[in-house]
This record gives structure tokens, sequence and C-alpha cells, in this order.
């Protein structure tokens, strides 16, 4: 199998977007049957459910474009975590609700501007997959966003908590603005957007949920990287052991 | 707490109504990132949502009935097993795909024309939740009809695995269409809907999906029963340990 770093930058960049979306509505969907409230077990699922269906869809045009074959089921079935090109945040562990609405908000408030921005591509079939995503994404910042609130300006112990998680959380953030030669042709051609500049609208919707929230901003110092890479911590393994046992145990199977 | 048994028949019926869709709704969750295809993977999330949002609505107009300050968290996160009255079928594991989806087929076949008779209730409440109930299950009937008959008329291998599952689940089947004194006063008030007059649709809608499948429906023998007096498997029991964990362990926790 040829390694990612040889395959076209469209297939690769459509890739990114799959795995991020994949990954983080994984571990939504870990949530479910286990949320305090039905109503927050609803909210969990409905939001994995949107991710799945994301990653669903640029995994299909992933395929198509790389031309080999590959179906979105052996994208996301079949390739080992070094394969996989997501960022670190979102394989991040679920831990408390604190961490999996932080995590959520910090991701849905730089891709919700982000796939707007890429309605615009050049790229018919991105184009029309960000439409979707970008209305979904609206909903979890809107979510994300109560929740934070609630939990920054709630209790001491949950005000305590949500701190902490943001500054766990923060090192993960700078990956999200990251650009490298596969997007930079890309973004000449119309059909990617630039990371960074979806930055200041990023900052622009968290300041004043963090201010409501009662939750300060950690310093922009060191940030992780390594994702795109193919680098990732060991919680992707554990991730897809369970998200790739059926098919690698039984390569094709439909039971 | 007052047992079931001595509330009035409309917050016990409310809530057998619930319990069916509660435990059914959280055994399809389970599969969540676990099926053998990402398309699959969303249909059974999808329709564990529809389950978990029809038990929500129920168990909080049964909250609102009972009168007793209990709400949908109360009656789905702080009861006992004995306390449950859903039928013993919904709370059978998921086994294979098979299990999963024959299990589906049986429920939805009868639930689906039971909550379109129930549209007529004189209860407006739960008229109108039966309305967005039956639409749903107008689809799981459809997509577990579509799978049975790919399973039971797929490989030699499928088709003796959707027979057996076929046989093992019958037996729970029968109490899908019992009434008792509950529901009797209640179907004379217009209120309920009788359960045995559903039968026919039930099997109406069954045998062509069984015939293309080809398989053999079991003799009508034995059936099992005791879900709705609170005689519930040991599943029962795993089931409320992993859904009720957090407000357990945290009781009105929003962690």
């Amino acid at each position: 199998m040829a390694s990612v770093e040889q395959s076209t930058p469209l297939f690769s960049y459509t890739l990114r977007l799959a795995d991020d979306a994949l990954v983080l509505g994984h571990r939504l969907s870990e949530w479910c049957g286990h949320a305090p409230v039905l109503e927050e077990d609803l909210a969990l699922a409905n939001m994995a459910l949107d991710l799945i269906g994301q990653a669903r869809s640029l995994y299909a045009y992933a395929g198509e474009v790389e031309g080999r074959g590959r179906d979105e089921d052996a994208l996301a079935y079949r390739r080992d975590a070094g394969e996989y090109r997501n960022i670190l945040l979102v394989e991040q562990p679920n831990g408390d609700f604190a961490v999996t609405i932080l995590r959520q908000l910090l991701y849905a408030a730089c891709a919700h501007p982000y796939f707007e921005a890429l309605t615009s591509s050049k790229d018919a079939t991105l184009a029309a997959i960000a439409a979707k995503s970008a209305k979904e994404l609206a909903y979890h910042v809107r979510h994300a966003g109560e929740w934070t609130i609630r939990l920054g300006d709630g209790t001491e112990e949950s005000h305590r908590r949500a701190q902490e998680t943001l500054e766990h959380l923060w090192p993960y953030t700078g990956e999200m603005f990251e650009t490298d030669d596969v997007e930079r042709a890309l973004i000449e051609a119309g059909v990617a957007v630039d990371r960074a500049g979806v930055r200041p609208r990023w900052q622009r919707t968290l300041a004043p949920i963090l201010a409501d929230a009662n939750l300060q901003l950690p310093p922009s110092e060191w940030m992780q990287s390594g994702g795109r890479a193919g680098r990732h911590s060991e919680h992707l393994g554990h991730i897809l052991a369970e998200l790739q046992f059926l098919q690698r145990a039984y390569p094709d199977a439909r039971w």
C-alpha cells in the first residue's frame, strides 16, 4: 500500500478533514448510554452522528480521488494509527464531561468558520460537504458554548475542573491552524482554505464564552504537533482497536 | 417510593411504552462505533436515537401523570430492574448482527402499527408522541426488513445464523400482544390500544419478509413472559448497571 505521502494533495487533504471528524465522532459516541442525563445522551450522540456522517462523505470522496478502489470503509477501518492524519486534539480521551465539552468547543469554534469558508472551494464536492458540515458545527459551537458557561460559571468544583481542562487542552489547539505544502498548493488553487485565516474568528467566538464562563485563556506557549504527520498519542491506537475490531477480525464481514 | 402497581393505569401504561423504547435504544446504542461498516454504524445509531428520544418524551409525560416530582431522568436512571416494565425481547443481548436485526424487525413490525393506532388515543400527549414514533418505526421496519432478507437469503452461513436467531427470539414475541387489567381499562376509555388487535398486521408485515429471506416461521408454542411484571432476565441488570452508573455514583451530578 502506498504511503499517504505519495498521494495527491487533494487526497491527503480530504483524508485530514475526514480523520478529524471520524476520531472526534468516535470519541463522542463513547458517551452513548453513559451521559449523566437523557437529554445530554441524545445531544452527544447526535453530534457524534454529525461528525461520523461528515467523515463518511469525506472518505467516500477521498476514495474517489485516490482512484485505487478504496471505499469509505477501507479508509476508515483498514489504516493503522500511523496512517491517520487527524490532529491530536480530537483523540484526547473523554475524561469527565468538562473535557468532552471543552474539546468540542475548541474544535467546533475553529471547524465551523473553516467549513463555512470551504463552501467557496472550487472543488464542488468539498464545497457541498462543507456546507452541510458548517450547519451542523454551528449547533456544536452553541451547545458546547452553553455548557462551557454552565460549568465554568457553576460551582467552585466545576469551575476548577473546567479551568484545568482548558489548560490541559490548550497546547493541542495550535495544530488546528498549521499549514504545510500539501495545503498551500490547494489553497493557491482555490480548493482548500487557509487554516491560519480562521484563527481570528475562532478567537472572537471563544472570547465571550470564556469570559461568561469566568475561564482564563492560557498563555499561548509551546504547542503540541505531529498528528498531521501520523505521530499520534497512544490514545489513537486504543480508539482504532475498538473502531476497527470487527473489520480486522473478519475482513469484509457484514456480521 | 410507591411500587408501580399502586400507580395509576395511565402512569403504568406510559412507563411500559417508555421502558420498551429505552432498553431497546440502549441495546442499539451499544453498537456505536462497533458496526461492521460506517453506513450501518450510522443507521443503528440513528435508530437508537429515535428510540431513546421516544423514551424521553414518554418518561417526561409519565412523570407529569404521576405528579410526584419524578422527571424523565429520575424515571430512567433511578429505578431498579424489578421496577422496569419492558418486555423481555428488547433486553436480549445484541449477539451478532442477525440478532440485532431480527430483534429490531420483530419489535418494530409490532410497534409501528401499534403507535399508528395510538395516534387516535383520546390522550392528546400520547397521540402526539405516537405520531412521531410511528414515522420513525416505519423506517426501522424497512431497514431491518431489508437486512433480514440480505442475511436470510445470503450465504449458507448467514442463512443458518438468521434461522437460529429467529427461533431463539420467537418465544419472546408473545409478550408484545399481552393485555392485562391495567391496559383493558385504558383501552375501554379510548386511551390505549388493544395489543392483540395489531397482531394480524404484524404477521402480514413479517410474512413476505421472512418468505423473501427463506426463513421458516417457528411454531408458536410456549412463550416467555414476565417483563411487564418486572421479572427480567439477568441481562437487564447489566444494561442498567451501565446506563445508570453515573447517576447512581453521583446523584444529580452533571459531570
